[in-house]
């Protein structure tokens, strides 16, 4: 992680486009990215999106790759951790839904608690 | 990473929730929490979006963890290792965009190859 | 049409909301609506799609009615009207996939003019 | 209204593409198309979007066209009528955030109840 970090801190500057990379910027530029990966999917049925062949998954790894960076630097910016954010929201996803009670249910946390 | 990974893996286990983890559903799931990043700046300049409070802080970074969470299932499912597809994709993007050529310039490559 | 965005105008200058109307502001939101929708969908099977219940639906009825909102002032914002903008495009579709020949299949323009 | 809808069954029935067009594959078409448009504004300022060029302006109308295809479709899919359906919210927007309360104030109404 930190050696993607240095790298984009470098792209960005040799580059001089720190300029555009505000959090607004960045935030919009990761939600663009999102949506290419969901254009990979947005026709297939769900047994086909566990089949795609060898061009389009690695346009998709291009596009999981896009996300990472946009997602990477807009957590510089901010001064989060990424990987920390992730690790404190599965525990707070653990307390949230707990297994015993959710297991094999499709609802979310207000339906759950609704019911 | 890893323990991404492993710990996202048994969560959903735990709760029988693998069988609605479908590609297409997780690449769905992957924009509506990048989109719920960009809820966060939509009505702020891009001055204000450098300073946002601590609780504000903290509801971004729950939102970022959100999308590492569905972007590290998504590349899971897929056989795909985000690190590696983002480290992939900046070596491309070191190419496409020379820093000497594109110094200052917020041109996409493109618009910056038809110039 | 024209009642809406006569309602939408009143709306903004009433509260003194159109300083943050920027095109750039209105396309986020305009995107976080969309996904709102989309989070209504993403763990449905394709069939659950079709049979949401009234309540559901309801909700459903009032993202839908959020992203018509933003669009209607986007587009009024650059001068486009987007009644308009649909006919053309349903226009140059129609040249770009001739029905006798994409019949059935789900495959994108560019995949089409490859094969 | 009803010319766009009626067009656009006949598009999709000339080519069988109805079959592709369940509500959850129309809603993740719907935010990719959005996303389109947040990619043309997502490096400028908000002076700069309201400064585009007449190229830049074409291919953002196409794809408002797009977002509203797409939400047509997914509203006759529904049953939902979407020009009833923003008539309604901004009746409800009306009730939420009134207009001598709200005036100037970029906030959201949870945060505006709290203040």
């Amino acid at each position: 992680m930190k050696e993607i970090i240095d790298k984009l801190r470098s792209f960005a500057d040799e580059r001089d486009w720190a300029q555009f990379h505000s959090p607004k910027n960045l935030a919009m530029a990761l939600s663009v990215e999102a949506a290419e990966i969901v254009e990979h999917f947005q026709w297939l049925t769900q047994a086909q999106s566990y089949q795609m062949d060898a061009d389009k998954l690695a346009a998709v790894s291009d596009e999981i790759g896009d996300v990472l960076i946009y997602l990477t630097m807009l957590a510089d910016k901010l001064g989060i951790d990424p990987m920390q954010a992730a690790l404190d929201k599965i525990g707070k996803n653990q307390k949230k839904y707990p297994a015993g009670i959710v297991r094999g249910q499709a609802k979310k946390y207000r339906e759950y608690k609704e019911s």
